[in-house]
């Protein structure tokens, strides 16, 4: 399956005194088997299994620090894991080494209701977090879709559906703990709301997937819930009419939680897999948090904003079930439109551009997807500027891999000429690698190729991803 | 004056050759003159001047880019100079060399309204700036008290009176253009309102204070300005019931633009400078951004909070006039404070805490100041667990300079203690070096200069800053 793209695969040599002392150390946690190799290959990106050499299951800051030191000393390549979501390729052992499995680092550490923060090991999901937070009446609102870990949300700069509220990872981190190439020991800040006492290191290490440190441990900023919380959707006859009710409910500073575009094709997908009947046109679906009062004052603002742009059928949902099951199906988008086409290779798509370009270049895509030969949809946190593809792919077509590929360049470069960006929240892994250089400049790439060689001299932490060395 | 507070003053020789090509590209805005080499070797900090060699008025990219080279061939020391309006110690000349004085680079590049954006070069003042803005009905939040540089503002991660509400620079910068030590021209991001490519070199440079970079156009966020606003203040018996009024309001998450503590030694400094006829007690005043309704609810529960913690003359300022007239008495906090001893040298401490904590660092900082030979103030933005003590000294005491560099470490090393930070917002300059290791650790340490020494080698940026070499 998928063969035919490129794995970009270049194993390194692991000198045998090397798997020794990490057998010793670790014993039935460290698995050269096949399966748990493959199994720690793979992400969710199109990508072929590129399997480790070995997988570690760390249970400790100690046993990671042992680990890096190790790793450092030899020369071996060492990959975190977290929940194993990522899009594009952000895992998988190009070159070999070790995969180290923090799933097992999952407590949570602290819940400082008072200071709104809590710090949490990496492998905490969020949904994790979330349930633990129940009872204090706040939350943490990242929410990029799948439960994905909160070391590795914090690697990738993770986002999601109210980031246009809430902020991504770079503004909700608080602080790190932070395992370096090594095997120091750091923690990036305090847990002060603000500070200007020195480099940022927090957020040199949120985003950087990996390749600068290992994440122990992670400080966020938790919210009160809203007093009050509703939702609602509403049809468009064309996709340009939705996006530009959006772009008009931004600039007017409306403080919108969540506003989600979906295709035609992305409503019909959700319908089938989540037993909807949603009417299949492209459609945006609000939530909104406040007060009682200030949730109606929103509302009424964007229901008013819909109907300039000739929205239709303003479709409320108040009941915490109505909206559990409108969002869960917004969630599920992704696994809905896979099951368009079953057994396809999904390959996706992440820019995100400055809200004035948005019609322009979502319009320019659906122009594109019209003319290819699969199926696709098309689905976004339009709020923030930033719109997924997801195109269906025949797993064992070369033919169809190199479309989507040309199609997934011609909707970057589009983004990149707008003054946006190739991934707005999935991250570089593998797949985006490519187009670093066209977004940022060369000299902008040197600085960053410097900053991971002053942080990781050795290339050992998570080589060949984000920049070439 | 002050000559008693060591100058760490340790000038590089600078070679005649390099004066001689300065001279020839710049004539007369290459300026050696005592009084202008003066006038660019102090800031709004203790310390004594410490001029340049010479000073640079630059007007362009291309000129920035000419004197790094050239400092960077010649190994001389190169500072980055926006309003002078730092206050420790961040521009002046501790090693000599070229102070470039960017003022002249003061145009508005873009105004990008519907992205709600705007690119401006460094020199821009932000009353400039929201002056500009006046007509688009968006607005700059970020307000430090001075009317500093934007560029000056971005290099020290500064915040204000309304981080509470819209955050720092840090969550307020988009996009940098940086000019390198090499002399490339850098642009750090899209205007994408969120990016997970690669890794985060605007925040690399956002508070990195010259040291890595010299900032050239700056893209920050902007905001609707709200639909209404009102402000208030009240009075409160202790300090501990004003504090914990503010936690309260934080930890219910109440969305307050603006919440500024002052003890009665502040508002009495105030009341004399403004003409005011405050209640001398210790007092907070707020400010509520919303729609009509919302800022209505909001002022019911903060007037609640308050009363709950013996709050009393809960007094409003709804017209425009009454707002700016408490707000220009707060902003004038600082020079109020340092005329309740005419002549004094003003010494100030900038720790930012955990919100929970504040309290008691606030009450245990106004003990030691109780028993100063020297006057005193308190103020903040409680809000963000923020505050700064002022003290007069004076300038011909060094018992007294001693006195207060005690108070001041009592307060940072309390802070500390409670995971703050030694800086909420003026940054590190030269008065904060020395708590850097204590507040970070050797190994963060070690980092920050491992990324100094990637991006300047030849350590020409504003050497002697936030870290030693």
């Amino acid at each position: 399956m998928n063969a035919h793209i490129e794995s970009i695969q270049a194993p390194r040599a692991i000198p045998a005194v090397f798997m020794e002392r990490l057998r010793e150390r670790f014993g039935s946690r460290c698995s050269e088997a096949a399966a748990v190799r493959e199994h720690h290959g793979r992400d969710e990106s199109p990508y072929p299994v590129m399997p480790p050499d070995a997988v570690v299951f760390a249970e400790s800051t100690e046993e990671v620090v042992f680990v890096a030191r190790l790793c450092n000393e030899f020369g071996v390549p060492l990959i975190p894991y977290g929940a194993g979501s990522s899009l594009e390729g952000h895992v998988l052992a190009a070159q070999g080494g070790v995969v180290l499995n923090l799933q097992a680092m999952n407590r949570i550490l602290s819940v400082d209701a008072g200071d709104l923060t809590a710090t949490v090991q990496p492998g905490v999901l969020r949904r994790q977090l979330n349930e633990e937070l129940r009872d204090t009446g706040l939350f943490f609102p990242i929410d990029p879709g799948a439960d994905a870990s909160i070391g590795g949300m914090t690697a990738t700069r993770a986002s999601g559906t109210n980031a246009v509220r809430y902020g991504t990872m770079r503004e909700n981190v608080v602080s790190l703990t932070v395992v370096t190439a090594d095997g120091r020991v750091v923690r990036t800040a305090g847990r002060a709301r603000k500070s200007s006492a020195g480099y940022d290191l927090t957020r040199v290490f949120v985003g950087s997937e990996g390749t600068l440190g290992i994440i122990v441990e992670v400080t966020v900023r938790l919210y009160p819930l809203p007093e009050a919380v509703s939702a609602a959707i509403c049809n468009f006859s064309t996709l340009d009419d939705a996006v530009r009710c959006v772009i008009d409910t931004v600039q007017m500073g409306v403080p919108v939680a969540r506003v989600e575009f979906l295709d035609a094709a992305s409503v019909r997908a959700v319908n089938q897999h989540s037993k909807l009947t949603l009417r299949e046109t492209p459609l945006l679906a609000f939530e909104f948090h406040g007060s009682p009062e200030g949730v109606r004052e929103q509302a009424e603002i964007v229901q008013e904003l819909a109907r300039e742009h000739g929205g239709e059928n303003f479709e409320w949902a108040e009941r915490p079930e109505d909206r559990n099951r409108l969002w869960s199906a917004r969630h599920n988008a992704y696994f809905a439109s896979v099951q368009l086409r079953p057994g396809c290779l999904a390959s996706t798509t992440d820019v995100c551009v400055p809200i004035s370009r948005l019609a322009e270049n979502v319009t320019a895509a659906a122009e594109d997807l019209a003319k290819a030969s699969f199926p696709s949809t098309i689905l976004g946190h339009v709020g923030d500027g930033n719109f997924h593809v997801l195109m269906m792919l025949d797993p064992e077509s070369k033919e169809e891999w190199e479309e989507s590929e040309a199609i997934n360049h011609r909707i970057v470069r589009r983004a990149i000429d707008a003054d946006g960006t190739c991934t707005g929240e999935h991250g570089v892994g593998l797949h985006k690698m490519q187009f670093l250089t066209e977004e940022h400049g060369e000299d902008a790439i040197a600085l960053m190729r410097s900053l991971k060689h002053a942080f990781d001299p050795n290339n050992i932490l998570n080589p060949g991803k984000i920049i070439a060395w």
